[in-house]
C-alpha cells in the first residue's frame, strides 16, 4: 500500500495528450515496457528482465524525497541526502532481505555504472524525451530550457543504447528547427 | 508512444487519498511491484519475472477497448471481441516478433491457466481489494456492490496465492464488519 503515493508523484513532463502532468509511477512502467521494446538496442551483457524491476524501483523513494525537475539546480540541492533518507525509510517498510535487494537494485540505477544500469538510465532519458518531442516542447518550452542542457542530460544514451544516439542528436536538431526546444545561447547570432 | 494512452484509462478503483481514480498504467506498474514483493506466494513453478511482464502488457488492449467495471455485466458484454481487435491493432504496431510476444502474454494472463498466469491474476484481484479495503469501501461502497459478489470475483487467489487465501477471507469478513462492504442477500436477517 506504500507503494501506492507514488501515485501522486508529479512530474514536469506532460502525458501525450496534455491534460496533466506524468506521475512518477505511469513513468516507472512506461519505462519498464520500453525496456522490453527496445531490448535489442541495450548494450551486450544487459539482464533485460533485471533492468525492467531496476525501473520499476528506480522512482520509489520519491514517495518521500519528491522528483526534483532534472534542469532545476536549486531543487537538486540537497536531493542525494533525502533520497538517502527515503530509501532507508520506504526499503525499510519490507523484510531485511527483499528491501536489501530493491534497495541494491535502486542504488545500482543511481550510480549508472553496470551495463543494466546504462541501458535502465537511457531509457529514464529517452522516454520524457520523446514526450516532449511529441508533446511540441512540453516541459522543455514551458521551463525554457535550452538544447546544450538537453542534449548534456541526453549524454547517458549514448553509451545505455549506443545504436540510438544519433536518432537522439537528429531529433534534438528538429526540436530546435521547429521551435519546440530554444536554441542554447552560445548558438545566438 | 502509444503507450502512453493507457495513463489515460481510468479504473473504478481510487487510489489511497481518494482523490481521483486510479489509471491502468500505473495500476500495471503496481502489480509488477506486488509480484516482485510477494513472489514468496507464488505457486510452485512460476517465473516472476516473467509475471512482471504479464502484468505490466495485461492491460494495454483498454487503449482500445476501455476499463469495463467486473461488477457491470452489461459493460462486459462484448468485452472479449472488443479486447481481440485492440490486441490485434495495439500488438500488431510492433515488429511481428515482438508484438507476437507480448500478446502471447496477454493471451496467457486472459486464460489464467499456466501458473505464471494464475499468480498474475491473483495480483490482478488482490490488488484492487487492497486499496478498497484500505478506502473504506472504496469502488465497492460508491457501486454497492455485496460480499458474495467480491468473494466470487477474488476466488482465483485461492489457487494463484493459496497461502493467502484464507487472509483474504479474513479480510472481507472484516469489511462487512466496518461496514466498508454490504452483507450478501442471502445473508440478510
Amino acid at each position: 500500500m506504500e507503494l501506492d503515493r507514488l501515485k501522486g508523484i508529479l512530474r514536469q513532463t506532460r502525458v501525450l495528450n496534455g491534460e496533466r502532468r506524468e506521475n512518477s509511477a505511469e513513468h516507472s512502467w512506461h519505462l519498464a515496457l520500453c525496456a522490453a521494446v527496445l531490448a535489442e538496442h541495450a548494450p551486450p551483457g544487459t539482464d533485460v528482465g533485471r533492468v525492467m524491476r531496476m525501473v520499476l524501483v528506480h522512482d520509489v523513494v520519491e514517495i518521500d524525497a519528491g522528483d526534483a525537475f532534472c534542469y532545476d539546480t536549486a531543487a537538486n540541492q540537497g536531493k542525494e541526502d533525502r533520497e538517502r533518507m527515503a530509501a532507508e525509510r520506504v526499503f525499510g517498510l519490507l523484510p531485511a532481505e527483499q528491501g536489501a535487494e530493491l534497495r541494491a537494485l535502486w542504488e545500482e540505477f543511481e550510480e549508472g555504472v553496470t551495463p543494466d544500469a546504462r541501458f535502465a538510465v537511457a531509457l529514464d532519458r529517452i522516454q520524457p524525451m520523446l514526450l516532449n518531442f511529441a508533446g511540441e516542447g512540453g516541459s522543455w518550452r514551458a521551463n525554457a530550457i535550452t538544447h546544450d542542457r538537453v542534449l548534456a542530460r541526453m549524454a547517458p544514451i549514448e553509451q545505455g543504447m549506443p545504436e540510438v544516439w544519433p536518432f537522439v542528436v537528429r531529433l534534438l536538431d528538429e526540436a530546435v528547427a521547429r521551435g519546440y526546444l530554444a536554441p542554447a545561447p552560445s548558438a545566438l547570432p
